[in-house]
Formats: C-alpha cells, sequence, structure tokens
C-alpha cells in the first residue's frame, strides 16, 4: 500500500434486521482506503459530504426474499475483509475520475456508501451539480431523490387539478412535506398528517398545509378524515400504508388516486397490517399507483427549472434535520422510524 | 283501474343480508301492473325477456353505509304497496314508449326491474338492440354490461402488449371468460382460475386459456401461481379480491397492472380479509384501478364492431347457464356466491 492509504470511518450492518432497527443493529468501524482510482479503471473517487436517511432503507435490512428487491450485505454474511458499508443516496466530491465526464472537483449527487471515501462506479453517480448557490445538503432531499419522488408522484402518477382536495401521510417528512407545497402551488386544498405537535405546527405554519393533525391523537382515523375531507380526497399521498390507508379507501372521492410512495408504517412489522377496503378501489373508481423515482429521472432538468427559482424567491421552503457526524448516522437512521426527526433526515460527513 | 291491468311477477328482497344471501332472502309475489303509459310521461313500457344475475347485487343487498354505492329497498322498509323488486341489467322488448326515442317492438337492453313487466324512464335503457341475429340473451353477457366490462377492464384499464402473462380469476364467469379470450387475441399468455373441475376444464378445452386451475385444491396458492407464472404477472384482472390478491401481489412483475373489476370473495363477508402484500404495488411500481363499466359505454359501438364478427366467425365462444322463469331467478342469484352457475348467470322471464 502506498502513502495515499487513509483511514476510512465506516457504517456496517451487523445482521439482517427484523423488527424495529436500533442503532445496535450497525457498527461504526474503521477500515481504510487507498485514496486512488485504480490504474486503467474507469471508477471515481469520492469524498462523501452529506448522506441521506431514507424509509426504503429499512427494506434492505431484512433477510432478501423474492418478494423484495435486495438488501444490504451484513457483517455476519461477509468475510470480514469484504465488510461493505451501507449504501444509500448522498452528495459527494469526486477526488479523482476515472471516467470522462467527471473530474476532479466536480460536486454529485447518486448513490454511494456509508463512509469517508468511496470508489464508485461512473453509472451510480446520477447527476452532476450545476447549481451551488443553495445549500449542498439539499441535494439529499429538495433537490434529490426526495425532491423527485414528491414531483413525480404528485404531478406524473397524481396527475392534480386545480380544486383538488389532497392528503398527505407523513407529510412533514422528506418527500411529504414538498408535496404539500406543490399541492398549494397547484391550487389544492391539502391536509397534513404526523406523529407529533412540533409536526403539525411546522405543516401548519411553515409549510403552508391548509391542514393538519396528529394521527397518534386520533382514535378514530376515519373520523379525522370526514372532519377535515367532509366531501372525500381526491388525491392521497400515500408514504405509511396499513391503518392509515384503510382509513382513506372509503373517504376517496370518484376517480382518486393513490400515488403509493411508500408504507414505512409496515416495514418493520413482520406481518404487515391487512387493508380491508380495497372493494372502495371499485365503487370509487380509484386509481392506485406504486412508483418509483428511478424511473422518472429524465424529468430532472425541467423539475430543476421549476424548484430553484421557487427556493430562491422563498416560495418553497425546506425543513432538514441534520446529524453531525458518520457516527452519528446510525442513530439518525434509527430515529427515521419511530419519528424523531423534523424533516429531512441529513447526515453530515463532512462539509466540504 | 281498467282493461290493461294485467298481473305482475316479481322479485322482492325481504330484508337487507349479511353474510351469504339464501334463496329466503327472497320472496316471489304477485303485484299488478296496468299495461300503459301514464298519459303524458316519457316513460317506457317493457316486457321483460332475460334478466341478468351479476355478483354486484349482492353489494345492493346489504344495509346502505356512507361506503357503499347504494342498496336496494327491502319490503322490510318500504310500505307493503310501494314494495319493489330487484333491480338489474336486462333484456326487454318496448310494449309502449313516452319516448321518441323508442317505439313498440323495439328490443333494448338496459336496467330493468326483477318483474314481468316494467315502467321505467328512458335513460335506464342504455341500447337498443339492433343486431339480433344472435342469442337475445346475449345482451345480458358478451354483447352486454359483462362483455364491455372485460372489453374496458382487460384493454382500456390493463394496457395488454403483445406476450404480456394474463392471469384472471373467477375466469368462467360472466367477464372472466371473455377476458380470457381477448387475451389470447391481442397474443397474451392466459391463465385462468376457477372453483371446479368441470370449470377449469371449460377454460381449457373450449375458452382456450392456456392454462387453468381450480383454486380450492391448492393449499398454497403463491406456489400455484408461482408453477403457471415462473416470470410473473403482467395483468391480473381482479374479480376475487381477498386471499387471491394477497398471492397475486407478490407475483407481479414490474410495471404490472391490476384492473379491479369485482371482488366477489369478499362481499358476503362482514370484515373483508385484509390484504397484506401492498408494499409490492410500491417494490414492483404496479397500478392497480378500480374500474366501472359505466364510465366506459361510450366503447360500446366500437365493442360491437369487435365483438359481433368474432362471434359470427366462431372465433369467440360464450358460455352461459340459463335459468328459465322468473321463479327461479332468486336461486340463480344466490348460486352466483357458491359459484353454482357455469358461465354467465341469465334468467329467462320470457323468450319473446
Amino acid at each position: 500500500m502506498g502513502e495515499e492509504v487513509r483511514k476510512n470511518k465506516q457504517v456496517v450492518l451487523n445482521d439482517y434486521v427484523s423488527g424495529f432497527p436500533k442503532e445496535s443493529d450497525m457498527k461504526f468501524i474503521e477500515g481504510t482506503i487507498e485514496l486512488k482510482v485504480p490504474e486503467g479503471s474507469d471508477q471515481i473517487l469520492l469524498k462523501n459530504l452529506y448522506l441521506s436517511c431514507d424509509p426504503y432503507m429499512r427494506i434492505l435490512m431484512s433477510k432478501p426474499t423474492t418478494s423484495t428487491f435486495g438488501s444490504y450485505v451484513p457483517g455476519s454474511v461477509s468475510l470480514a475483509f469484504q465488510m461493505q458499508p451501507l449504501t444509500g443516496y448522498g452528495v459527494a466530491k469526486v477526488l479523482e475520475s476515472g471516467h470522462s465526464d467527471y473530474e476532479k472537483g466536480d460536486l454529485v449527487w447518486g448513490f454511494s456508501k456509508w463512509e469517508e471515501y468511496s470508489l464508485v462506479s461512473s453509472n451510480q453517480i446520477l447527476f452532476k451539480i450545476k447549481h451551488a448557490d443553495v445549500p449542498l445538503s439539499y441535494y439529499t432531499g429538495i433537490l434529490g431523490m426526495p425532491g423527485m419522488t414528491a414531483y413525480a408522484g404528485f404531478y406524473e402518477i397524481g396527475t392534480p387539478k386545480k380544486g383538488d382536495r389532497v392528503f398527505v401521510s407523513a407529510a412533514s417528512g422528506a418527500v411529504g412535506q414538498l408535496v404539500g407545497q406543490f399541492a398549494k402551488l397547484a391550487g389544492c386544498y391539502v391536509v397534513g398528517s404526523a406523529g407529533s405537535k412540533e409536526k403539525v405546527d411546522l405543516l401548519k405554519n411553515k409549510l403552508g398545509f391548509d391542514e393538519a393533525f396528529n394521527y397518534k391523537e386520533e382514535t378514530d382515523l376515519d373520523a379525522a378524515l370526514k372532519r377535515y375531507f367532509p366531501e372525500g380526497i381526491d388525491i392521497y399521498f400515500e408514504n405509511v400504508g396499513g391503518k392509515t390507508l384503510d382509513a382513506v379507501l372509503p373517504n376517496m372521492r370518484l376517480h382518486g388516486r393513490i400515488p403509493v410512495c411508500g408504507m414505512v408504517s409496515q416495514y418493520n412489522l413482520g406481518q404487515p397490517e391487512g387493508v380491508t377496503n380495497l372493494a372502495q378501489l371499485i365503487f370509487k373508481r380509484v386509481r392506485m399507483h406504486g412508483f418509483n423515482v428511478g424511473d422518472h429521472y429524465h424529468l430532472y432538468p425541467k423539475f430543476l427549472e421549476l424548484v430553484l427559482p421557487l427556493i430562491k424567491e422563498g416560495k418553497i421552503v425546506y425543513v432538514e434535520d441534520i446529524a453531525e457526524g458518520l457516527e452519528n448516522a446510525p442513530a439518525a437512521l434509527v430515529g427515521l422510524y419511530s419519528g424523531r426527526n423534523v424533516g429531512k433526515q441529513v447526515v453530515v460527513v463532512a462539509r466540504e
């Protein structure tokens, strides 16, 4: 090993997780990395700046089955010298590039790893960051995957019309807070649900939702929905699944749409909750459509054109919950599933 | 009352039904009707020929709630002299017309009542029958609501492509048997499930399905689906709901579609079965879309243009289960929910 070998702190999964993930399911270790792109390789050497904590990551912690879409390789099933850190979305700086599309100093966002330095293949990088006059962390949130998710899910899958009545669950989260603001910009009435008074206040007073409620304080979700949507719901932006979805279904309006973005309330359950009101899809001719942001990245330039000016003019705001240091990443990630975070959960690995 | 007063046999509901409907939930009574359109009225006097037994009718037998779409008026809540027969799709002959669109002798299909003669408003008639060189009963089935349901659900909602793998539940029923044949015409691979050996044979040997199985003999529906769809399902035409839907979801392919036509396995349950695998909608980006044929009748002329020649050339066949006489209508209707019927259940009130 030459002089460029550096210590490289990493977060790895100990073993497959069942139930709610705990901080102790992950381990903070110190590996090493040669800060050099191997001779003849077209890989990219990244310095990770901001890492994104996203609900879908829980799914990758489970033992893989034919029904899921992959999983992390935990320490328990990898040989020690192949120990793999978690992977996830992040913002990074290019230290060295073996690919002509990138050069030293470029800022990028895409799939990276939960460590200080990463050697990645060029196709893991999704976009070069061309606008750095906004907080760089925004590229893990409003200007990154969650932003595109809100945009594609609301506009492409939800097909909103002016005056539509929109309900958003997990409404103060990375995606939900934007869906609500897009809904207002589209001339809709929008109500959000969240899990604390602080989040409800945020929704009503900072994020511009017409109404918001704390689902933990509602003993009868159906009654709560009827209170805010006496005429029913045109678009339900689904982030949580389970009981909330079941309560929403009978409150949908004719030809309603349910973009299915996530079902975070279900990811930690061995047996997901049964949804009983699906016949409402027929009665109300509802379209329920699961989507993945990966199918919509071709819209990213159009998305930036819309959102960058709105950010700069203060017409759209974004709430982040920033954890400082990779050593705090496991706690930050685990916090997503108890709703500890307020707004988009980001981990700062380095600021530049 | 003048000379035109005639006896009018009717089928009425005794009381709201919970659980599986029984023959004794209905009553066969003899009312009277004046065989005349009232002076100045634009109503139509019909002689009912064929009545259609359709699964959705069970929903109308339940006590209405805000979650359903209406109900019959059972004898128990109507005054005796207002006793209302069941309503439903049917084929009828016009005896007298107060509306210029119709005249005596016209054959029509649309919403009628479970009785011998009915006075209906002109907007209950959906279509005048212009092609009577096929069995008239077909206008309760392949050329009526179920036919249009199969057509709209498969082509409009299912958006099939050549080579798609299609699964149809309740596959020998009024709608399912056509979906399968449309799927073959569209170059798809199609498998149907049904509830008896006789129906499975019908699917494979008469209706042209590639494969079929008896769901009652499969202890593991997931394994059955994996046997017939090792590479997964592109289109699931949903007629039954519940356990079948739950088994299908993890077997869907990327960007699969689920036209939701009915959930007949659930209509008789006080508490519908919980569906637990909805997160698959996200993993596989599946579109699940409830629809109602009522939104698609503008396609009827186009539909006839496709289907009439196919019938005449023998390229599409249709299996009917004919009950003779209005007095046998309650048993015929009830039989739908135990799967007693083989093919489309029709009731003959009169042949001309």
